[in-house]
């Protein structure tokens, strides 16, 4: 998508030879409008599916579903990182490990929301290396749903999270695929 | 607002005295729908104050805040809960007490996002004890951003926050105001 990869030229920062640090509009500020193009573009690409649910993570990914899912007409699910007092007791459950943190969780969603009726779309922001959105196809497998398919906003295609997805039969979108970013300069496969 | 009202009537669910259970449609399943008609009006509530930004909190108050800063027009920043390895070393910080969690923490907005132009409107799901709400004021008000005002969509009526706040001179719109759950009935103010 040449719009959201100009924003990455234009905006991205580059530190060491593996973070991509884009949170003036991706997942710290958030460019709504750019959600909205982003939206558009998923539900092109996916819209042949007939998605019945969104499916994220908290915390980066809930914007760009909850905007996505306003083109799909579907509610948003999104998974839990923590054991919160109001959450149901009866859920699903994944561990996965996050890059960006260092550690690895368990992520969870109540049983109540995804079910073997609904046809799952993956949405997140960034693609690494794949424990997230693993464990979220993880955990709609568990409920007996069909996953659409994965889309994401920034696959970072120097590691193998896009690879592990794909070669699991998943149908991978990503909007933009970083293919190096060696010396500070970013390249799109 | 009574399409709100009347969904927290339908699907919310009390337990005890305190907890209201509102994650089929607000903070775990998420109907967009819904947030749209709540963007609208909370939009119509504070538009005359000239909002510059959507300042909010991970990870209940994303969707809310990106659906209503449509309306608005500007970007939503949210605060972190947790220190990424890709956050600015140079953050407003605030500590909040989570009611759902139990426990003390910090949160942190980069120094980069909001700055003394700013007219920030603060929106989250949930007001109890108000301490969230008030670890934002608190941010914007260190980075000598206006604060607008607060929109949440529930309102606990029977804890203290919204009295805090609106004692602080903050304008706290609520678009339910829940005044008791005695006995699982769920009145409004």
């Amino acid at each position: 998508m040449e719009l959201l990869k100009q924003r990455i030229l234009k905006d991205g920062q580059v530190i060491g030879n593996d973070i991509l640090k884009v949170d003036s509009f991706l997942n710290h500020q958030m460019d709504v409008q750019l959600f909205n193009e982003m939206g558009k573009e998923f539900y092109r690409l996916f819209a042949h599916k007939k998605v019945t649910k969104i499916l994220t993570i908290e915390s980066s990914g809930i914007g760009i579903a909850c905007i996505a899912a306003q083109y799909f007409n579907v509610p948003v699910v999104f998974a839990k990182k923590t054991e919160a007092r109001n959450l149901d007791a009866d859920t699903y459950l994944a561990e996965v490990y996050s890059f960006t943190k260092g550690k690895t969780y368990n992520v969870r969603v109540s049983k109540k929301y995804i079910n073997s009726r609904d046809v799952v779309l993956i949405i997140d922001d960034f693609l690494a290396n794949g424990k997230a959105a693993l464990g979220l196809a993880d955990i709609a497998e568990q409920a007996g749903a069909e996953v659409a398919g994965i889309g994401i906003a920034i696959e970072k295609g120097f590691q193998n999270g896009g690879r592990l997805l794909r070669e699991r039969g998943l149908e991978v979108q990503s909007l933009a695929i970083v293919e190096g970013m060696q010396d500070g300069v970013i390249t799109f496969r």
